[in-house]
C-alpha cells in the first residue's frame, strides 16, 4: 500500500492440503498481500485443491515460488518472523502480532525484505525452523481453544501489517452523495417545528421551555442531517399538524 | 478478556452453508468471543456440518441462538455494527475495523451491549438489515481481490477487539527458564577473547585497534547472551585456539 515499503513475502513450511495453501493465498491476497513461497509441499505443486479453494487468488497473485529446504526460501531475506506458539525451550523474542509487525515495518521501511514464516496445519513449525527465524510471532488466543487455522493466522498477521496502512479514513459519514444539510436550513426546520409546539401549548412552564428546546434541537442536530431528510421531516411536520380527517 | 467489558455478540444473518458458519465459530472462539446468534440459517440449526467445521468450538462455546428476525437478534443490545462493504446508497457512518470497534469498546466499557452482524457468504447484508444497525465496519481488502469470507471476516474483527485487550507484554525475551548471563561473566569471557586476538596480532594497527574491539564487543552484548550459552562460547574459543591436530 505505500511505495516504498515492500510487504512481506508469506512463506509456508511442510504445508499439507492443498485447501489449506488455497485459502491462504486467498487470505493474503484479500489483504493486499501477493507473495507466496512454499517449502515441500506435501501434495506437490502446482494442486488443483489449492487453486480452487483460492478462489482465484493463486492465478492473480506473484507465480508461488516452491523450495525444498526452508534455508533457500528465505536465503535473500533480511529478517524473518516465524508465527508459531511460544517456544518452550528455545532462546528467542516472542512478539504479539502488533509488536512483531511493527518490528518488521521498522525494518521494512529500511529497505529490509521481510518474510513470515508459518508451519504445517495443527503442528506448527519445528524447532529448525524456528532457529531459522529472528523472533516468534504468537498469536494470542484463547487458552481452552487455540487451534487458529492456517488462513486465519495468515490473515491475521497480513491485517495487521496493512492496518494502519491503508488511505481509508477512519470514519466516513456519507457513504453516499449526499452532504449534510446546511445550517440555515437546520435552524428554518427547528424554528417551525418550536412554533407548532409553541401554539399547542407543549412548553408548559416558562422555566422548563429553554430546557426543553435545548433538548429537542440536539436530537436533531446530532444526527448529520442531510438535505433531503430536513426536507422529509418539513414533509412529517406538515402531515402531523394538519387537522385530523373524519373516516370516510 | 477484560471482566467490566462485555464481548461483543456475533450475528450471522441468513447465513448458508454450515461449514461457513462452523468456521465463522471456531475463529471466534479462538479469539475468546463465545456467543453467536444467527438469524434464518439456511439450512436450519443445529446443523452437522457446522458442528464438524467448528473443530469443538460449537460444543465448547455458551449455546447459540437462533432467531426468525434480525430485529429479534438484536433486541436486547444497544449498538450493533454491520460488518459489510461500504454501502453506496444509504446515510450511514463507515468505519475501519480500527475506529469501528474502538467506537464498540467505549460503548461496552459504559454497559452497552454490543453485537457485530454480518451478512450470507459472498453477498453481505442487504440494506433492511444495514439499516438496523447504527454503523457501518468495512474491513480494508484489495481492491482488485474483495472476497474476505466469512469466518476471515468474522476473525479480522474479533482480531480487532482483542488486539489491545491481552495481558501478553509485547515482547519477551526469555520465553524459557534462560536468562541473561551477568554482565562479569560476559566481559570475563570477552577479555579472554581479546586476549586471545591480540597475541594472534589480529588488531593490525594500534589506530584501529580500539575500534575494532568496540565493534566485536556490539556483536556479543546486543544478544541477551544466557549463562549456559557463554559457557559454550567459551568452549567454542577453547576448540578454535587449539593447534590443528594432524589427521590420523
Amino acid at each position: 500500500m505505500t511505495a516504498d515499503i515492500s510487504n512481506p513475502i508469506i512463506i509456508l513450511v511442510d504445508p499439507q492440503l492443498g485447501e489449506n495453501i488455497g485459502a491462504a493465498a486467498r487470505a493474503m491476497f484479500n489483504l493486499g498481500l501477493n507473495e507466496m513461497r512454499l517449502v515441500k509441499p506435501r501434495d506437490g505443486w502446482p494442486n488443483q485443491a489449492a487453486d480452487k479453494n483460492s478462489a482465484g487468488a493463486l492465478a492473480q497473485m506473484q507465480p508461488v515460488q516452491v523450495f525444498d529446504t526452508l534455508a533457500e526460501a528465505i536465503a535473500d531475506l533480511h529478517y524473518v518472523m516465524a508465527a508459531t506458539a511460544r517456544p518452550r525451550d528455545m532462546l528467542k523474542p516472542v512478539y504479539t502480532p502488533k509488536s512483531g509487525i511493527k518490528e518488521c515495518r521498522t525494518r521494512a521501511a529500511e529497505g529490509q525484505k521481510i518474510g513470515l514464516i508459518f508451519g504445517p496445519e495443527r503442528m506448527g513449525l519445528i524447532n529448525d525452523a524456528i532457529a531459522k527465524s529472528q523472533g516468534v510471532i504468537t498469536i494470542p488466543t484463547n487458552p481452552d481453544f487455540s487451534s487458529l487455522n492456517l488462513a486465519q493466522s495468515v490473515a491475521l498477521l497480513a491485517y495487521e501489517w496493512l492496518r494502519d496502512q491503508g488511505k481509508t479514513p477512519d470514519k466516513i459519514l456519507n457513504p453516499g452523495d449526499s452532504f449534510p444539510v446546511e445550517q440555515e436550513k437546520l435552524e428554518e426546520f427547528l424554528t417551525r417545528l418550536e412554533e407548532e409546539l409553541e401554539t399547542r401549548r407543549f412548553f408548559r412552564t416558562e422555566e422548563m421551555r429553554p430546557t426543553m428546546k435545548r433538548n429537542i434541537r440536539n436530537m436533531f442536530t446530532r444526527s448529520d442531517l442531510t438535505d433531503q431528510e430536513v426536507r422529509t421531516l418539513h414533509g412529517m411536520l406538515s402531515a402531523l399538524i394538519e387537522q385530523k380527517k373524519p373516516p370516510k
